[in-house]
C-alpha cells in the first residue's frame, strides 16, 4: 500500500500501481469525469500513470492553469494526427501549448494550407476526437527511438533526440499517430469536444531564418462549444476594441519612427485622460497621507551598483551614456532615486511611515519584436510610490494599499480580479532571491496574515516573488474577460539595507525600515490600453477627452451654441461645438464615432427656451433639459466619476 | 568739416579732429557730464579720441551697458595704478571688466594680499582718484612697446604682445600708470568715486594649472556712493535669500553624487511648489486655447538631424545610447517631439491655431564647472509649448503670448522686466543663422509691429536671434533688484520646413505654417530658484508647501487642534500640526523657520469658543478668528493667488 496526501492534508491509502485517475473515481465518478492531469508531488502527471510509492496529489480539471495547459497539448497531438492522415509523409517539428491555445510545427514538403484546408483539419480533428482514443505512454530506449525516426525519414524528430539522455524518452500514442514526447497528456482525444483552428503562419526551424520555413498551424479547443463560441465571440468583440486601433481612430496616442519604437507620445486625447488618472491618483495619494516628488530620469551607474540592478538587470535597461568619466543610464525604476530622497533628510519615528509618490516615468530594454502597441512599450510612466515603515506599521500600511487597489477597481468597474501572493523559492535564495531566509518567512508570513485579515480572496505562488521580498501580483479582467497583469504591491527588506537607511527610533536607535513598493495603476501606458478595451473607447464621462459637443442644427443656432459653450467652458466641462455647415445627421454620426458622452443638440425650439436637446453615448435621446440644470447633473457625474 | 549723424537721425557739421565729449559738450554741459565713453560707427571709442571723417555717433553713460563695461575696464586700471604704488615691482597680466566689476590678475612675487591690505589698495584708488588723472591714449610701434616692457623686465606683457601686429598696439596711461591696453577708457579717474575691492583668488597664468598661479583681485565701483551702498546692501540680502542655501533649509530640492550633478531631486515641498505653478500654466493654457501633449525623453539621432541640431547642438546635448544599431538621444528641447505629433494627423485651416503645451523634461550638457543651484542644471522641466499658425494668426498669437508673460508678471509681483527683440545678424545668414534673409526681415518686422502695437517696453539687440527665427528675451528683476533671464517667445519659420509641415488651406492648398515657441515661467529649475531669491523664501499663501501650522498650547488642545486640521484639510488646505510635547514659544520660533504662512495657535479660549489665534508670516498677530470665517478667506486668498 502507498500512502497519498490530498491537498487539503487528508491521507488515504491505495494499492501501488493505483493511477491518478483511479484516485479520482475512488472519490467520486464526477470528479473524475473532470480530470486532465494530476499533480504528482508538485509535477504534473498523466492521470492514468500508475504511483509506486507515497506522494501528494493533486487533481487538475479545465479550472486549472496546468489542466488547460496539458488539454492544449495533447490538441497538439490531435492536430498532428490530423494532418498525418490528410498530408502522408508530413514530419513534426514540435508542438506546445501557449497562452491560448497551442501550435505546431510542420514540414508539409512545399504545399500550403488554404482557410479551406484548415477546416478540412479541423473536421478530421473532430471524427479523430469522437474516437475517444486513449493518449498512450511509453518509455523506450534512446536506440529504439532512434531507429523508430530513422526508419520514418523523420530528420526533425533525429535532432531533438540528439539532445536527449537514455531513460528520458517517452512515446505517446493515440490512435494512429505516435510522437516523441515529454507528455504529459490527458487521459483520451474524447475530452477534447471544441476545436478551431485559427491560423497557418511560416516559422523558420529552431527559429534561425538561415534555417528551412516550416508551416506553423494555431488552434484553440474547449472541453465545450459553449466556451469556444464565447471565446470565439470574446476575440470578435477584442479586435473590434483593439487598443491601437481606438487608440489612432480617438487621437489617444501615436508613434514615430524617428522617434523610436515603443516610445509612446499622447496625443492631447490621451493626454487628458492621462491628466484625470493623475488628478485620481493624487487625490487618493494625498488623501492616504502620501507627499510628492518628482525625480531625473537618469542617474550615475553606482546608484544602479548599490541597488543591484547592475549588472543581473543591465539587459532590460537601456545602454549607458558616458560622459566626463561616468557612465549614466536611464532609470528603468523609481526606487534608487526615491530612496536618495528618503536619506537626504534625517528621519526619526515621528517621520515615519514616509510615503513618497511619482508618476515617474520609466525606460525599458524590450526586443523590438516584442514591442505592443502600449502593452509592451519601452518608456513607462509608472504610478509608483514608496513607503518607508516600520515593522509594527507594515500590517497597517500594507493593508491600505490593498483596500486603494479596491476602490480603483470600484471606480473603473472592474469586477473581476486576483491577487496572487508572490513567493520566494528557497531552492533559489541567493541567485533569484536576496539570501535572507528568515526574512523572507517573516515578511511572506506578514503579507500572508494581512491578506487573510482582509478578506481578499488570493492565491499563492512559489518562486514568483520579486529579487527583495514578497509581492501581491494582480491581474484584472476586462470587461470582455480578457486578462491583464496590473500592477503589483511588494514588501522590500533588501534595499533599505543596501542603501544604509535608517530612522531614529523611540529609543533612540538607528534602525532600518521596511519599504512597500507599489503602483495601483500600473503604467499608463498598460492601464490606458486596458481602459480602451475595457470601455471600448466610450470612456466614462470623467475621463472623456471631449464630455459635450455641442450641435447646432443650423447656423442660425450657432450663437446660443458659442453662449452654452462658454457655460460649460465656464463649469470646468471639456466641450466643443460642431459649427461646420453640415446636416445635424452628419455631426451626430461624426461625434457618435468619437465617442463622445454627450451631445447638445440645438435648433429653434431650444434656442427659444434656452434649453438643449440631450443624446448620450449608449443611451440615445435623453429629450430637452434646462441648461443650467444638464451642466450642474454633469459637474456631479464628473466629480463622482461615475 | 566732418557730418556726425546721432541716434535720432539728426545730423550736424563738426571740425574734423572734433571729440565725442566736445561733441557732447556742444549740446549741453550737463549731459557732457555724464559721458564715460562714445560709440562711433557702432565702435566703443575713448570720448576724447579725435574723430577724422563723417560717423554715426552714441553717447554712452552709466546706463548703457557699454558705458558701464569701460567704467569697471577703467577701473581694473586705478587698481593696478594703486598696487603699483604700493607693492613696487608687481607685474601685471589681464584686468577685464565683468558682468558686475573688474578684475586684474597680477604676480606680487609670492606676496599675499590679507583683507586689511585690501582696504589699504581701495584707499589708494580713492586717492587717485580724487587727482582726477585722465587716461590718455598713445598708439606705439610695436618695436616701441617690446623696448618698453623688455625694459622695465615684464615677461606678461611681452606675451600678450606677441599675438599683436604692428599699428594695433596702444598704450593707455593715468596719472603714473602705463599700461599696454586696447581700450577704451572712461575720460579721467575723478569719475569714480566710490570703490569696493570684493575678493582675492588665485588665477593660474593664462588658466592653465601647470602655469604660475596669480594673484586675481576682484572689485566692483560706482559713479557714486550711494549705489555702491544698494549694491552692498542688496549682496547681503541675496546671500540671506541665496537659493541653495533656502533650497536645503526649506526641503524644496537635494541633489545627490550617486545621482549626478545638475540633475535636481525636488523634495516634498519642492513638489508642492512645481505642482502649483503646473496648475496656473494648465489653467492659464487651457483658458487660452492649448491642448496638452505628452512626449517621451529621447528619440532617434535621425529625429535631431531633421531638427538641425545635430550636428551642430550636440555639445549641448547628452551623448546618445547605442541599441539595435541606432543611436538614442536624450532631449534637449521638446519642439521635435511636438512637430511629430501635429504631423501625426492632417491638419486643415479648421484646425489652426495649433497649440500643444507640455511641462518637458529636457536633459542639457553643461561642464560640471559651470553647474550652479537651480540657475544652471543639466534637467530642465520646461514650460513649453508650440503655436502651429498661418501668417495672418501670427500677430494675435504672438500678442496673447506677451500678455501671458504680463498675467504671470502680475501675480508674482515682478514689477521689473524688460523684453529684448532679438535679431538676426545678416552677415552671418547660413552660418548662426538660417540663411532665409527675406523671412527673417518679414518676421522681424511681424514682431517689431507687435510689440509696438501691444505698447510694451522692449529693445532691440542685433545678432542674438534664434538660429531659425527672431524671439523675445524675457529678462526680469527679482524684490531685491538683481537681474534674471527668464524665457523666451520665438518665431520659427525654419523647422515647418525642414519637418515638412503643412495643413490644408481654405484653397485646398498645402500650406506651411509657422511655428511660435514660448515659455513664459521658462524652467522650474530656474523659475523656482528665482522664486526663493524673490519671495526670500516666503512664498504666497497659494504656493507655500505648508499653509497652516496649528500649534495647540499644551497636549489638552491636541483634540480640538485635530479637529481644526481636519477642516482644514477638507477645504484643500495644506495643513500640518505641531503635536510635539513642547513650550508654544519654541512652536513658534520652529514654524517661523519653515516660513509658514499661516499659524494658528490655539488654547482654551480658543477650544472653548471654536475658535483660532492666527498669525500671519510677516504681519505677526491677527487676532481670534472663527474658523469657518478663516477657512473661508483663506480659501479666497489662495484662489485668487493674493
Amino acid at each position: 500500500m502507498i500512502k497519498i496526501t490530498f491537498p487539503d492534508g487528508a491521507v488515504r491509502e491505495y494499492q501501488e500501481g493505483v493511477t491518478g485517475m483511479e484516485v479520482a473515481k475512488s472519490i467520486s465518478e464526477g470528479l473524475a469525469r473532470k480530470v486532465l492531469a494530476v499533480k504528482i508531488n508538485g509535477e504534473v502527471w498523466d492521470a492514468t500513470r500508475p504511483l509506486t510509492s507515497d506522494a501528494t496529489i493533486n487533481l487538475l480539471s479545465w479550472d486549472d492553469a496546468d489542466g488547460k495547459s496539458t488539454f492544449w497539448h495533447s490538441s497538439a497531438h490531435l492536430l498532428a494526427e490530423a494532418v498525418e492522415s490528410i498530408y502522408p509523409g508530413v514530419k513534426f517539428w514540435v508542438g506546445p501549448p501557449i497562452e491560448k491555445g497551442f501550435y505546431y510545427d510542420m514540414d508539409l514538403g512545399g504545399t500550403s494550407v488554404s482557410e479551406d484546408q484548415l477546416r478540412d483539419i479541423e473536421k478530421k480533428m473532430i471524427e479523430l476526437s469522437r474516437q475517444g482514443n486513449a493518449y498512450i505512454r511509453k518509455e523506450v530506449p534512446k536506440a529504439e527511438a532512434i531507429q523508430y525516426f530513422s526508419e520514418k525519414g523523420d530528420e526533425y524528430k533525429l535532432d531533438l533526440l540528439k539532445g536527449l539522455n537514455d531513460g528520458q524518452i517517452t512515446f505517446y500514442t493515440q490512435g494512429n499517430f505516435t510522437d516523441l514526447c515529454r507528455g504529459p497528456h490527458i487521459p483520451n482525444t474524447g475530452l477534447i469536444k471544441a476545436i478551431k483552428l485559427t491560423s497557418v503562419a511560416g516559422a523558420y526551424w529552431k527559429g534561425d531564418e538561415k534555417n528551412k520555413m516550416l508551416t506553423r498551424v494555431y488552434g484553440v479547443t474547449f472541453p465545450n462549444q459553449k466556451e469556444l463560441d464565447e471565446y470565439l465571440q470574446m476575440l470578435e468583440e477584442a479586435k473590434k476594441r483593439d487598443h491601437r486601433k481606438l487608440g489612432k481612430e480617438l487621437g489617444i496616442f501615436t508613434t514615430n519612427d524617428d522617434v523610436g519604437q515603443g516610445l509612446i507620445m499622447w496625443m492631447p486625447n490621451g493626454t487628458v485622460i492621462i491628466e484625470e488618472l493623475e488628478k485620481l491618483a493624487k487625490e487618493t495619494e494625498s488623501a492616504a497621507g502620501y507627499k510628492r516628488v518628482v525625480t531625473p530620469h537618469i542617474a550615475k551607474e553606482n546608484l544602479y551598483l548599490t541597488s543591484g540592478h547592475l549588472p543581473y538587470y543591465a539587459d532590460s535597461m537601456f545602454p549607458p551614456m558616458e560622459m566626463d568619466g561616468e557612465k549614466y543610464y536611464l532609470k528603468a525604476m523609481n526606487c534608487p532615486h526615491h530612496h536618495k530622497i528618503f536619506d537626504a533628510e534625517p528621519k526619526s519615528y515621528r517621520d515615519m511611515p514616509y510615503r513618497i509618490a511619482e508618476y515617474g516615468t520609466c525606460y525599458r530594454y524590450e526586443q523590438s519584436g516584442e514591442l505592443f502597441g502600449l502593452m509592451r512599450v519601452r518608456c513607462l510612466h509608472m504610478n509608483d510610490a514608496h513607503i518607508y515603515c516600520t515593522k509594527e506599521q507594515f500590517a497597517e500600511e500594507f493593508k491600505a494599499v490593498n483596500d486603494m487597489y479596491i476602490k480603483y477597481f470600484k471606480i473603473f468597474g472592474i469586477g473581476k480580479y486576483v491577487m496572487r501572493l508572490s513567493l520566494h523559492d528557497p531552492e533559489k535564495l541567493g541567485q533569484k532571491y536576496v539570501n535572507e531566509p528568515a526574512l523572507w518567512l517573516e515578511t511572506e508570513a506578514m503579507v500572508r496574515q494581512v491578506m487573510i485579515e482582509a478578506g481578499v480572496p488570493f492565491v499563492e505562488v512559489k518562486g514568483e516573488g520579486a529579487f527583495y521580498g514578497p509581492k501581491i501580483d494582480v491581474q484584472i479582467w476586462s470587461a470582455i474577460g480578457r486578462e491583464f497583469t496590473l500592477a503589483t504591491n511588494q514588501v522590500d527588506f533588501a534595499q533599505p539595507l543596501r542603501f544604509n537607511l535608517s530612522f531614529t527610533n523611540k529609543d533612540n536607535q538607528a534602525e532600518t525600515p521596511l519599504i512597500i513598493h507599489r503602483a495601483p495603476l500600473g503604467t499608463h501606458e498598460r492601464f490606458i490600453g486596458f481602459l480602451l478595451e475595457h470601455y471600448a473607447g466610450k470612456f466614462p464621462t470623467w475621463l472623456a477627452p471631449l464630455q459635450v459637443k455641442i450641435l447646432p442644427i443650423s447656423d442660425k443656432f450657432a450663437d446660443y451654441g458659442k453662449e452654452v459653450l462658454a457655460m460649460l467652458l465656464k463649469a470646468g466641462i471639456r466641450a466643443e461645438m460642431d459649427d461646420r455647415n453640415e446636416k445635424i445627421g452628419k455631426k451626430i454620426r461624426d461625434t457618435e464615432l468619437m465617442k463622445v458622452p454627450y451631445m447638445f443638440v440645438i435648433g429653434e425650439k431650444e434656442m427659444n427656451e434656452r434649453m438643449v436637446a440631450v443624446r448620450k453615448q449608449g443611451a440615445g435621446d435623453q429629450g430637452t433639459k434646462d441648461i443650467s440644470e444638464i451642466i450642474s447633473n454633469l459637474k456631479l457625474e464628473i466629480e463622482e466619476r461615475h
